[in-house]
């Protein structure tokens, strides 16, 4: 029962499309990452995912159009959607999204990757 | 399916004390509110409840320890846990916590209000 300084979290870690997991309520985990450069297509069958841009700029690819997030900025990519975030420069973001999500979805690659806990 | 900008929704509305919806996933909503005073005394039985300060400095007190919120940081209230949000001046909050919590928990008085949807 602390509270999270977000800011402070991200000072802790430095790897990219490594989820951090920073708090746990109601079956969903927070989570943290940073991400640079270009992750896979992939959806999530059975959950909605929530990426919130704390710094930098994510483009954030669907099949039918593209998202653009600026910090303060989040965007929910509804269960079943096929995107692919894309990271031209360090991008920190934070996730909110239901305990059974696998980063990258449907796809099994050397970028799948538990998340960590980092309380 | 748009991104939410936060700073933009939380010029859009200038009441305390009455939660926002900007965002539904997996059962769970996002909400803003705008707090100023002191709020009530109460638990939620069953749902762990996030706050997360955007501006200004929240006062959370529990029955046995005070937490204080600056911008970018959070505190989850476990489910049962006795809490009064207290702000001095205004601030500005974002909440996740699931569709069924009613702002005043297990109290019922004129500070409970259903969340509105400001999608």
């Amino acid at each position: 029962m602390d509270k999270v300084n977000i800011e402070e979290k991200l000072s802790q870690f430095n790897d990219y499309w490594q989820p951090k997991i920073i708090g746990e309520l109601n079956g969903q985990y927070v989570k943290l990452a940073k991400l640079k450069g270009e992750f896979v297509w992939h959806q999530h069958e059975k959950e909605d995912e929530m990426f919130m841009v704390i710094k930098g700029r994510l483009l954030i690819k669907l099949r039918d159009h593209d998202v653009i997030l600026n910090p303060g900025e989040f965007f929910i990519i509804p269960r079943g959607v096929e995107h692919i975030p894309i990271a031209d420069e360090e991008v920190q973001v934070m996730l909110f999204e239901p305990k059974s999500v696998i980063n990258t979805g449907n796809i099994q690659d050397e970028r799948t990757l538990d998340a960590i806990e980092f309380l």
